[in-house]
């Protein structure tokens, strides 16, 4: 047993009405800066608790609601330029993955001016290096997959490089997260399905991770075994409150595992659909698991049984249930592939696979999910 | 689900050599004080490795090495005034759990003068209530047992109410703690077996507490596991330093399952036979959690068989094992026990308990166990 590491210095809270049973872990300092995307936070009903919270206890705010989907480096920049000039000193994240991840690079940029000819530039958050600590930051995810809400990382769209690229730093760690499933429980199905197999994809790639320990492999499994109780709810529809919150958890679990263990391949081949295809991330994530299981098995069969055995269902089931909650029409082209696999065999991730990857078999994962 | 929240912020490395591994973890600031005991810091080898990472980057230290057993909070705040006066800016803690947990109230004394008269009396650190931020400390635990690197807990004698009493307070939890089996190798067999037993009844006092959670309970399954597998080991002794890093790791699970969930009335009975009798504070626990655990049995058959599995023994079979672990030839009077029971009633853990407690219950399972 040796160099097992572990942090995850987040506080969690869940439940229905978390945020105002429990207003006081939210109000991390005097004058606050929301940061949301246009709808999601208005739509669930995150933002309106919020601001009842703030504006009960005196503390001003700005609503920062310009976080699409796929933030960039330079809207991240931008948010951070808003959060100087209205002079806050804590931020809350309400969203998906799009603005949870924003939220803490605009807590960086806030404290740090990045400049073309000072000592830190615009790109250079990715080196983790800034001089004064980010803003802190609660969360109140609106979908149940991200797992942002307790992972150190933050995933920027990077135009130059033509990929979606994290950071990682235990500074942007959210000091709190709630998780409400009051929050989620009227998300569009489809969007609630890729979520949901987005937090599967960390779950999985966490346990079957070369840096997987015993403790992220029972956490692992526990998230597994939520997911999978609930995986005719994610065919179907019909969710309540309860199970939203279950789902909420499960993913929260997802970004405890990951914070320890990375992801692997399935997350960095994930990219290209996404910056290219514009194919949410979750979902691109879903089209290229089950082969990445497949190859996980032929190395490390028990690892497989034991997340099938969570799961309740084997793998060729949970290929049938990854089908069916992921339709997609698009055709791909072997060029565009050839592409993706350029870029994606040069991400960090590649070398936690439990199995051996090089350029080649990225281009075979990707011909046999998608081709 | 609801009300579930979890927090745990220190961030644990593990391994052999970890210190000087790892060594920029552990320099938390310029001037360091470390509180150890009078031998455990020498014997282990961890105040050598300490030093020596010190001395290599230029940090100033002290060594504080007055924490007895069982330390008073009058002990802690002579440590407080001994930081002020070195004028240092972060502590590290080594020891087993005397010093671990006396180091956080030196940190909160550190940087909060108690005055008969002030705004902060000493036993206001009861009500976790002060105004400056106790300084940062690093744990390195030299005893498989208590979990105090990973909790918010600092359990102090308290002879105006002739117990053992807890403070907790998010604040001091440790920033990081390592764990290295180097430094619990060479304890005396039978300070293993009390410590380790110890850990056992964190666990099993946070996997059947009313607080516990689907996320604690994997993680105390898998300490269970640890702790189970090395049952032989000990009764018979002959670890090897990979095991005590296990061992460590299980007690170090142990401390982030009852930081979530508290412990239970063996915890609160136990600190009786501490402190009128001086029997180490695992041992105390040991003599009675097979009547615990039993008492659990009659109204959740379920969670005892669960253990039963993890553990890799029956109930009786555990039992035995205590009885094997934990040989002692006191004798108990009716009169003193009748005392304790006085005592550890007015315990907050006694509502965390899975089966009804009043008085007579304590009274009964105290001359079950030891009458």
């Amino acid at each position: 047993m040796s160099n097992l590491k572990f942090l995850m210095p987040t506080k969690i809270t869940v439940g229905e009405n978390c945020v105002k049973n429990n207003f006081s872990d939210l109000i991390l300092g005097k004058r606050c800066m929301i940061v949301t995307g246009k709808t999601s936070g208005k739509k669930s009903g995150a933002l309106d608790d919020v601001t009842d919270v703030l504006r009960t206890n005196g503390i001003e705010y700005l609503v920062y609601d310009r976080i699409g989907n796929n933030p960039t480096i330079e809207e991240t920049a931008e948010g951070g330029a808003a959060a100087r000039a209205f002079g806050c000193d804590f931020l809350i994240g309400i969203g998906g993955g799009s603005p949870l991840d924003a939220c803490k690079a605009i807590a960086v940029y806030a404290t740090n001016i990045p400049s073309e000819n000072g000592d830190f530039k615009l790109y250079d958050i990715y080196k983790g290096v800034y001089k004064n600590k980010p803003l802190p930051m609660a969360a109140i995810p609106t979908t149940a997959g991200t797992g942002s809400e307790t992972t150190p990382y933050s995933i920027l769209t990077l135009h130059k490089e033509k990929t979606k690229k994290s950071f990682s730093c235990p500074d942007v760690f959210y000091r709190v997260a709630f998780l409400d499933g009051r929050y989620t429980v009227n998300l569009p199905l489809q969007i609630a399905r890729n979520t949901a197999i987005d937090a599967l994809s960390h779950l999985l790639e966490g346990y079957t991770n070369k840096k997987a320990s015993p403790l992220t492999d029972y956490i692992a499994l526990e998230g597994m075994r939520i997911l999978g109780k609930h995986a005719d709810i994610l065919r179907n529809g019909n969710f309540t409150v309860d199970i939203c919150t279950e789902l909420l958890w499960a993913a929260c679990i997802g970004g405890i595992v990951i914070s320890q263990t990375g992801t692997t391949i399935v997350h960095s081949m994930g990219y290209g659909l996404t910056y290219y295809r514009d194919i949410p991330h979750g979902m691109a994530n879903g089209f290229l698991l089950g082969e990445y299981l497949e190859r996980v098995r032929s190395v490390a069969p028990h690892r497989i049984s034991e997340c099938e055995a969570a799961m309740g269902m084997s793998l060729d089931k949970f290929k049938i249930f990854l089908s069916d909650c992921l339709p997609y029409n698009g055709a791909f082209s072997k060029d565009e592939i050839t592409e993706w696999a350029k870029t994606s065999i040069k991400a960090r991730n590649v070398a936690s696979c439990p199995f051996d990857v090089d350029y080649d078999t990225e281009l075979e994962i990707y011909e046999n999910c998608l081709l």
